[in-house]
């Protein structure tokens, strides 16, 4: 499986008063590389809301912090996946900069229905796209 | 009028690589006590959505930033009703640490419809708390 | 070991346009209960900085997100020591709303200098009032 | 003055349960906006504090939000300036959706000393580029 990069500025709203990236914003890095990896993949997540009654919830992370992130970096996030089920799947994700590896995590993301949040399948049109020649 | 306070301490989270509270925050800050103000006089905003199908946005900020607030400090922010009237109401707010003014602002809000989000008269039980004698 | 807990509200910021509290914040919500945990305790992170020249960073987060929390609801965000060494301590922390269990954590955190940020002793005064009769 | 634009996309951590971006937010759209404003100018705000020991900060915000940006919306901030002094600079700002105009302010930007945050000169190099054919 190709990984897919992402790259993120770091600005002054991502940092502490450490003087480093404040470790839940890894979350959001994280976050905004999966939504940007569908996208390339042909799939809007509101459009997933509106026509599939879908959204997209994070259920298990599993992060290691192993070197911190600072202000102005130029970072790049990474996003795998492992495993592709009905109702969910599994993706590792990591943060480098240059290509010093900041952060890794593995991250279990659910399909839930958008006005319950109960598991709901994931549309056939993404498993099709993401269980093919990888 | 009796001003309406409220204690916000600051968290690694609220702060920047300057060392200070990221300027951001006040705007978050700020709004924690207005629903705090809200709330202590009676109104759930989650009940005025649900029961009166409105939400408040704000519409004008008027910001002055004075001096910054430092991780660890105990702020205190300030809310005072200047004008209140069919659909908006005016409100100045201050953040304090101890005696010191950090940042003060003049914020109209607006009362719109949840699902539109277009103007709505403000509840009558609201005005009648907050026209009274001041 | 008895359970320190610490109440958080959910403000607007704290949520996303899902309608429940964006995952990140969990994180957030974990690193105030943690310093409030320690200040309680009678450690202030600022006088640990610049008298101890030290600051406590998250090194594993290991998260389970169970059910969502939502606008304006009371939370309750437990911390309980598991572990204690020389450069590390080991955390479990949950966020309950009433009974329901809503998110639960093992994370794990490292004492550093914070000029360097290399690992370095957790101070012997914390050490000594955290490993008494649990 | 020819206007700076900057793309911003927006993503669920940037949006609220009112289902729109959070008011907050676009003061760090803003500044991002204008640390990419600076870098396309050939200034890094990293080098700026450790060559020069200056930070820029925001003193006043004059902020309208006009209409709501939204989960997935591609935005496009501008900043222009519109004043530059010794230690100040101000900045018109806004953000918008297609051609809608979103939230637009005026801002206050003050040089200051990185360690003391008292006003500091602007360098000349910044006062050179910026204050050129416009």
């Amino acid at each position: 499986m190709v990984k897919f990069t992402w790259p993120i500025r770091v600005y002054y709203e991502d940092t502490d008063a450490a003087g480093i990236v404040y470790h839940a914003n890894y979350l959001r890095f994280m976050e905004r590389a999966r939504t940007e990896w569908l996208r390339t993949a042909g799939f809007e997540q509101d459009d997933l809301r509106n026509s599939h009654g879908i959204v997209f919830v994070i259920r298990d992370a599993n992060m290691r912090f192993i070197q911190p992130a600072r202000f102005n970096q130029q970072l790049v996030v990474t996003t795998e996946l492992l495993t592709l089920r009905r109702v969910s799947l599994e993706v590792r994700q990591s943060v480098h900069h240059t290509d010093e590896l900041l952060c890794e995590a593995v991250n279990l993301i659910a399909c839930v229905a958008a006005e319950t949040l109960k598991p709901k399948r994931i549309p056939a049109s993404i498993i099709k796209e993401f269980s093919g020649g990888d």
